[in-house]
């Protein structure tokens, strides 16, 4: 990698586009990811193109981003219909597009494939062999993982992922975990060699994720009214995906046993199968709580800090998360979170200094936490203050320096191996 | 390609050896076809390198099957226990595989690259591409061809197989059929440009299957006491990999309505399901005919052949062929064939001039033609006689010399498309 300019990175995120919705879908805080560190990676002066593949005739085949971000929408397999099981046999198909795009450059354009989720680690694999180039892999979630803390009812990853994974993990020359516990996980569960793992943190996007100023009463009830959520109800914001592994029916569950007058909101989209909102809606029926839950489909970035301000807790009953955004993300809008003791969340909760971390998934624990939390504003005032301070140790900025260290290293580290 | 010297082929193979033992496990006709084409093929100049998933440590990773013919292992994924479901997300690995083994050639040493079933298509689509040589592809069995003939209670085949075999057909600079109802299947079914399909019958081993010598009584009966095989009774003959796509059942439900003293010899393993042979024996002892039924696990090649002679008919009641090649061979033992009525055993069989073509699946239906072929001994010689003739239609060096063909137009056609 020369001194004299900065790297050109080839991101690849083949399954899910960084320029899609988050929050329904495959499109969640991966995406968010993989655009907030390009973006900060160009303000350090590299160079990034982004390959995904083309699921809409209406995309173009480029698009330029910004000064040194591009995306590039890469034809393979039909635009729509294609299940996220059949993708794997679209991988010889993408890695051709990335490897024509390379083609057209002047020879050794590319100095280091990063890839995200363990199919773009296949095709990375490759194309990082073919050009001699590191290979940096963040796995973002990993099957053994999700496998290991099944949501009931939830399918588990099949083992063609668990090998697709292990050999990206063995292929790489940095591995990038967003937490310690994701490190670990790499190290326990796949066999990763300790010292090709860099864990940098996520950022949060600082200048868009703020307290609400002015932050009194007055203010809140005006930011209520124009989202449409009721004024006097205390607020449990649940953001993301609708899906098991994300946990919302146990928000759904846990409304039963709390207050009358509490509301959830569901701000989110199906994921996995088509269904998944309207059997959210079916439970809450169920739990005679229907008319207590607001569902609202995902909004944008730019919007969705002005929901975190309105709620007074944010819950995250996931599963599982490598990293946890929305957690983040609601910290620096100074808003409580209320988390399952899992995973990344683990580093980015603080457990009664910026939110309360909850042990599993029973409804009624969780019922126990969010009402005493809800009951109790001192302690929300307290733990607000808690995580807006904690909330400045994600930037992007500190994200993207730490990410062109691992470049480099492994760029050094390459011919070692 | 020039002219000087024969083609280099890159011949890949990806989910199933030519070295492996046919009738069991993902192992049938196409390993024979591969094999045996690469071996004509040798013998008219060529050099084929076979290019296969490696699936046992015990394999060389090259192998010097004969001059001009070498097998290479590629490592792509565990050596067992992948689910053929779970290959698709192998074909970067087997993929960069194949591209390291031709990096350590000269470069443009191969001249074409020749791939059969849709996985090897995907990887070979990426590989003719970088190396810039015509892509040259063989079907074997399509998809939606199974689909629209499945047997009753088997698994239709994924969309993301049909996808796959639609990228690879508009990929190829040329499309092997073996007979002209595949042909006319790839041209309604998936779109495929009649210019660009070639009719190649395979070839049958005209050396190995051969009639018997000397064919009178006394020679049939030392014969079946060798293999073990009931002297008297009339005997049919299934040989090829238990599975319900093959219609092994179907005969077995026959057998029923079948004199007493017939008996049915299924010279196979299971395939698909490991319980697939058990599973059969079970539907025999449920029909009562158990003891009629004589389980053989299949055999070597050359051993075959008194297999095929020792029978008084060969029934192939497969729910498709795209060829048949178990048909073809019987013919060349001479012995009649009863098939259905379906793909290549249509081109294989010719009603009533060397075998006989059953319509559908109806054991009962299959129970009556069996029945009058199995009473009629001046019936069974005519066509034991036109089976001999026919067979000489099909000639490895004939297929070979085709072929050669094949990979000059498409040569010729390449950088036309």
């Amino acid at each position: 990698m020369p001194g004299t300019r900065g790297p050109r990175v080839a991101m690849l995120s083949v399954h899910t586009s960084p320029l899609d919705q988050p929050g329904t879908g495959d499109a969640g805080g991966m995406n968010v990811y993989v655009l907030e560190l390009s973006r900060a990676l160009a303000r350090r002066g590299a160079e990034v193109e982004i390959f995904t593949r083309a699921t809409s005739s209406a995309q173009p085949p480029v698009v330029d981003v910004q000064p040194g971000i591009r995306v590039l929408h890469v034809p393979a397999g039909p635009f729509e219909g294609l299940d996220k099981n059949d993708l794997p046999g679209q991988l010889c198909a993408f890695t051709a597009g990335v490897l024509r795009a390379e083609a057209h450059r002047s020879e050794g354009w590319y100095d280091v494939v990063h890839t995200h989720y363990w199919l773009s680690g296949q095709a990375g694999w490759l194309a990082a062999e073919r050009w001699d180039v590191p290979l940096v892999h963040t796995m973002h979630t990993m099957a053994r993982v999700k496998n290991a803390a099944l949501a009931p009812g939830d399918v588990p990853e099949p083992q063609g992922r668990v090998i697709g994974e292990e050999q990206v993990v063995a292929a790489s020359d940095a591995l990038v975990a967003s937490t310690r516990e994701e490190a670990e996980d790499l190290v326990r569960l796949y066999g990763a060699d300790l010292d090709r793992i860099h864990v940098v943190p996520p950022g949060v996007d600082l200048d868009t994720f703020t307290p609400p100023v002015p932050s009194d009463a007055t203010a809140r009830t005006a930011l209520r009214e124009r989202l449409g959520l009721p004024v006097d109800s205390p607020l449990i914001l649940f953001a993301g995906r609708v899906q098991l592994l994300k946990g919302p029916d146990v928000l759904v569950q846990a409304l039963e046993h709390l207050p009358e007058e509490v509301r959830l909101v569901v701000l989110g989209g199906a994921s996995g199968r088509p269904t998944a909102v309207r059997e959210l809606e079916a439970l809450a029926h169920q739990c005679g709580v229907r008319d207590r839950v607001l569902v609202h489909p995902p909004v944008e970035r730019r919007r969705l800090a002005d929901w975190y301000r309105a709620a007074d807790v944010v819950a995250v009953p996931s599963h599982n998360e490598s990293f946890g955004l929305v957690a983040a993300e609601a910290q620096a809008c100074g808003t409580p979170v209320v988390a399952a003791a899992v995973g990344g969340l683990r580093t980015v909760v603080l457990d009664d200094v910026n939110g309360v971390l909850v042990d599993g998934h029973d409804p009624l624990a969780w019922a126990d936490v969010l009402g005493a939390l809800l009951a109790d504003d001192g302690r929300r005032a307290r733990l607000a203050a808690g995580a807006r301070a904690a909330s400045r140790r994600f930037g992007w900025d500190e994200a993207a320096a730490a990410m062109l260290d691992v470049y480099a290293q492994a760029t050094k580290r390459r011919p070692a191996r």
